[in-house]
């Protein structure tokens, strides 16, 4: 029996676009001889759908939707379409209002309902804001064949893989005590890095235990600030990968599963990334290409500062939208090395892009002489560095609004949280392309850049880092070394070290205080920045839920 | 048997000074013959502490700073404190590692833990995320009276009231069952508008069915976007309130309960406000004070540009910080028109505050200039217009850098909702002190301001509103009246109203049309904005979660 995996890339709300995709996948399926087609979780209104859930009308709309796709199916494919189902019975026993469920279609209508029954609510999840978990798990039978039905999270309480217990329940077991012969996964899983090996370590565990073949279907594309690895993979009894779909494109693969040998038959296994630096910059290119085209825009604007960051976010912008859609825009102060000049034009020379050159020392002079009544007496701080930062965020915002550009924001993680970054300036953008890339990595992706050809001028790569607000400033006078700041927060970040463990940890006390205090300090610029993509298993995004006006 | 309720205002996540806040209250109690104290939830570390609770750090210490406050409490009161407890079996039973308790203390040793049940998990509320669901509901016996403790939401899912049942269980119900003769709800509610009424209309109800009297108790302060209003209340077994605490205050307050009549006493009733305008400003007052206070900002500055808008949020800061520490900065441009400036500075007069004016022309000019090669050939447009408001707002954080003072915003729910504000510009702030505040509850808070003597300038609600971007300018040329553009935000907010359901309601189609697409392409700009003070079920702060890149 032929299986066919949509690998697909929704828009979120865009019911009618998605259900097109669905019906172009099917049609494309059942050329190939295909009995099944497995899209991804909510496939029919992308994921996360987050608040629009809430709305009654979308709700309605998505079955009308549904309806009208039932229709326009090939009668002899089963479908399994990804939607929101209302529960009946949620006002009756006190449930969330809908089901996060898969559709399974069969002769041009909806033969049979799957819920999920783990609803992840964590970090970037909430669906315990909207779902009523799932109470059972069920399969269906096709050709003799019984398929079992999870979608995403279901599959994720594995208690000896993890070492601890997630839910109460474990939905796969219960599809093994069901006596299926195989096991089908929708998910929308998002990217961080390595999650594919992850997993597929997963999967194989579970093969191990149940013995019964998997396929895992997921979701590609930006969504904001998350983004959508995609790698759907099937797993045959003996826990070995035996299809692999490519990571960070859309993809329809055609899989055999054998009703003699009871298992999936070996098929095309695309390979993972050569290294975290490929993969990182796979996803950054897409969750900006798809963040630009999802919100319509074609054309990127950014700032060139002749620095790292923004070479790096000017290269993934040229991967993501082509050389003929960048515009870089250098705007150097009278505190700007005549390197950072030349280093950022190179870079333009390097990408091909074009760019245009916006002095701003008589813009820093007319600040200067309109606050002069105010800061007579006062010395150059941070408020006179934060003018120049927020008169090239407004040029750029000037020409993203003239022109329709999409500025993008180019701070790294790093900076992020430590505040290291001027809101209002270069914060500003759309998206943070890097926000979630801590500095250590923004080298090392650079270097991996210029692996064959020089893209990043290499003075870019060697020169000390410096914010060049004011004159001779380096980002270490005021910070420890990347080394230890980065090392410092992955601690912090990951494993909650306290100031006390780093200490213990052998880092400086001084240096340690300076981290927490800059992290905490930073909260409210973070709470204004724009949506970063997400590569990091704890980002500053919509799973970082921290109070701004706190003690802590 | 006196009872003791203390409506405490806790700074998130500082352990210390809520415990020491406490046992403060602890000592006065014990002064006035109380036998038991009550504190509102999670009283320790503040509600709602948000990821604070990811970090074990943070929990043991709450177990720390519990077991020292014990031993500072008088012995022969019982306390009862707010804190997240550690779910030993969560990890083997596979539930959150939380629970969200409130601690008996009596003899200066823990005696008791109660769980809260019922997790709200909607709007502003993210309770699955961090906690497990308490078991069962149970009591404690305090001088042979059966004291049935219930945590906030517990209270919550009273089905005929409601219309709906919210939960599977009715934690009051239980607590009736086991014959319980008095019940305590410690809370921490954020406040809308009117919800006591609300709150204790549903108290009463519940009361009608149990016949069990009952003592809410709530947090107040305002932390971040939520603005906790206290009003504690108490009822008597008819039903009735026999004690209210102030709104918008810390207060201790203490009850009797007559072990003979098994009933609480009349005690002091303090009133409700006169009026919504009023409950909204002293919210609001209360909310830009903590936000400020637990900031550590003790000034605030603000632009002023002669409007409605700026007018009321100057008024809120003086009530908030006093007219010495509001500093109002007028930067008129060449579009200004004189009544503007005129406007402004009378109002600073009304209110006594220092006022300064930087005008904007020459800024604008340079920006023009240095943007000339770019703009040349094209018309004055948004981009000029966002210029102009960009500025402003760079001074006004200069301002706000050099002198350390807290820049608020001043935009409404209105043009929040539409995207009539500018990004970077008049939307800088820490804060948006009226940001789920409708242009309409503007007018009516401003001429509620003006009831004895005009604070307000009257010509500054009488004239037109505009945004003074360019000649002759009016927000009417770019909206529907506000007495419409609000009345289809309530119905599309509140009642999920689709377009077509709005033009059946008899709005025009191209007002529908247009809100709709305002309100979908401004949600970039809500992302990025400063917390807003809540004032209404739907705001679009922490409980509004819409993605951006989508097409519905």
């Amino acid at each position: 029996m032929k299986i066919a995996i949509a690998q697909l890339n929704p828009k979120i709300g865009d019911l009618e676009y998605n259900a097109r995709q669905i019906q172009e996948m099917a049609q494309l399926a059942v050329s190939k001889g295909a009995k099944l087609l497995l899209t991804p979780e909510l496939s029919l209104c992308g994921y996360p759908p987050r608040d629009l859930l809430l709305n009654p009308n979308f709700i309605t709309r998505s079955y009308h939707t549904l309806k009208q796709l039932c229709r326009t199916l090939p009668p002899s494919l089963a479908v399994m379409v990804g939607m929101p189902q209302i529960n009946d019975h949620g006002t009756i026993e006190g449930e969330k209002p809908l089901f996060n469920s898969m559709a399974l279609i069969e002769g041009m209508e909806v033969k049979q309902i799957f819920q999920k029954r783990l609803l992840p609510t964590y970090d970037v999840f909430d669906e315990d804001r909207y779902f009523a978990s799932g109470k059972e798990s069920d399969y269906f039978t096709l050709e003799n064949v019984k398929i079992g039905v999870s979608i995403c999270e279901d599959l994720w309480n594995q208690e000896e893989f993890w070492g601890k217990r997630q839910y109460e329940v474990n939905p796969i077991a219960d599809l093994a005590r069901l006596g299926v012969d195989l096991i089908v996964n929708l998910s929308a899983s998002p990217y961080t890095v390595r999650k594919q090996e992850i997993r597929e370590a997963m999967l194989s565990h579970s093969i191990n235990i149940h013995r019964i073949p998997t396929i895992y279907v997921n979701q590609i594309g930006g969504n904001d600030d998350l983004i959508f690895d995609g790698y759907s993979v099937a797993l045959n009894r003996q826990g070995e990968v035996i299809c692999r779909l490519p990571g960070f494109t859309s993809s329809l693969e055609i899989l055999d599963y054998s009703t003699g040998e009871r298992d999936l038959l070996p098929s095309a296994i695309h390979p993972l990334c050569d290294s975290e630096d490929q993969e990182i910059y796979g996803a950054l290119v897409l969750g900006l290409r798809d963040y630009a085209r999802k919100c319509g825009f074609n054309k990127i604007v950014l700032g060139l500062s002749g620095g790292i960051d923004s070479a790096l976010v000017a290269t993934i912008a040229v991967s993501a939208l082509g050389k003929n859609n960048v515009l870089g825009v250098l705007m150097p102060s009278p505190y700007s090395s005549q390197h950072s000049v030349g280093d950022a034009l190179q870079l333009g020379q390097n990408l091909d892009i074009e760019c245009r050159t916006l002095p701003i020392e008589s813009l820093m002079s007319g600040y200067d002489r309109l606050l002069d009544p105010l800061f007579a007496d006062t010395d150059f701080g941070v408020a006179e560095e934060n003018i120049q930062s927020r008169i090239r965020g407004t040029i750029l915002m000037a020409i993203a609004n003239k022109f329709g550009y999409l500025l993008v924001s180019t701070g790294n993680k790093s900076e992020m949280a430590v505040g290291y970054c001027t809101l209002y300036g270069d914060m500003n953008g759309g998206l943070g392309v890097i926000a979630d890339v801590p500095k250590m990595r923004v080298y090392s992706l650079c270097r991996w850049l210029n692996r064959e050809t020089e893209i990043i001028p290499r003075n870019i790569i060697d020169k000390p880092p410096s914010a060049e607000l004011k004159p001779g400033q380096l980002d270490q006078d005021s910070l420890p070394p990347y080394e230890i700041l980065d090392d410092i927060l992955h601690r912090v970040l990951y494993r909650h070290r306290s100031p006390q463990e780093l200490i213990g940890e052998g880092f400086k006390p001084e240096t340690v205080e300076q981290i927490f205090r800059l992290l905490k300090n930073a909260e409210f610029k973070r709470k204004q920045a724009p949506p970063g993509l997400k590569i990091t298993d704890r980002a500053f995004g919509t799973g970082w839920r921290m109070p701004i006006a706190s003690s802590w």
